[in-house]
């Protein structure tokens, strides 16, 4: 609260909660977290955090999210080794998605092995790839 | 499906639905769907689609969003006047959000008169406005 200035990087000290009650989590005790990067703007993905997650993010400075599929946290990376690192946060004004800024570790978030999730472009009708693989999924994964 | 390049423009023809029914919708018939300026790469907001408002959009080349609250159909704009014209739609791997690329009329998204919905900020451990109300929402909403 004292002297932040908006480049503070990441982790900062959590000595307080009341950021994270600010935070509408949903019914599940979920919120959207939409990834951008932040060198270009791309939307990369979208997952979700519980408040483990959010306040493990806040505290590592890197992304965790909560996996809906596996039923536990998700620290980005953890497999695949593309980490994201959290260079800010932002909330929307109902307080019920987050924006995370972040740099992307290997440039590929997508668990396709492309860069971003985004991948499929409307176009003459019919969802388009605008991209391929940056990496083999299949060497993503072991 | 025949020629369509990159920069083509909305509307654009919706003589198949095979689009439509690639959208994995949620139980409650919705999909969020996120409006990022393609002008600057900010994310704006976040809403939800329901498949008419999908279609709707494409057909128009307008945003058109489901409003939960009001339970109805929400053409972006239509009491602000601050509409979105769609220059492009994505969709992420699980088909399961889309992203849309907005011309921001007016310059403001959120109904609280800023340029985007995002206006707050981790820093130094509490929500930070960064940045200020360009019009009145007051003046927004008669």
């Amino acid at each position: 609260m004292t002297g932040a200035s908006q480049d503070q990087a990441f982790p900062i000290g959590a000595d307080s909660v009341a950021w994270l009650d600010t935070v509408r989590f949903d019914p599940q005790g979920l919120i959207p977290a939409i990834a951008q990067n932040v060198e270009n703007g791309e939307v990369l993905m979208v997952a979700w955090m519980n408040r483990e997650s959010l306040a493990e993010t806040v505290a590592t400075g890197r992304a965790v999210y909560w996996s809906r599929s596996r039923q536990r946290l998700w620290r980005k990376g953890e497999e695949s080794g593309h980490t994201q690192t959290v260079l800010g946060l932002r909330i929307d004004c109902d307080a019920d998605v987050i924006l995370v800024e972040v740099e992307q570790t290997g440039g590929v978030a997508c668990h396709t092995g492309r860069r971003r999730c985004f991948y499929r472009r409307l176009e003459g009708g019919a969802w388009q790839e605008t991209e391929a693989p940056l990496v083999d999924p299949e060497t993503i994964y072991r």
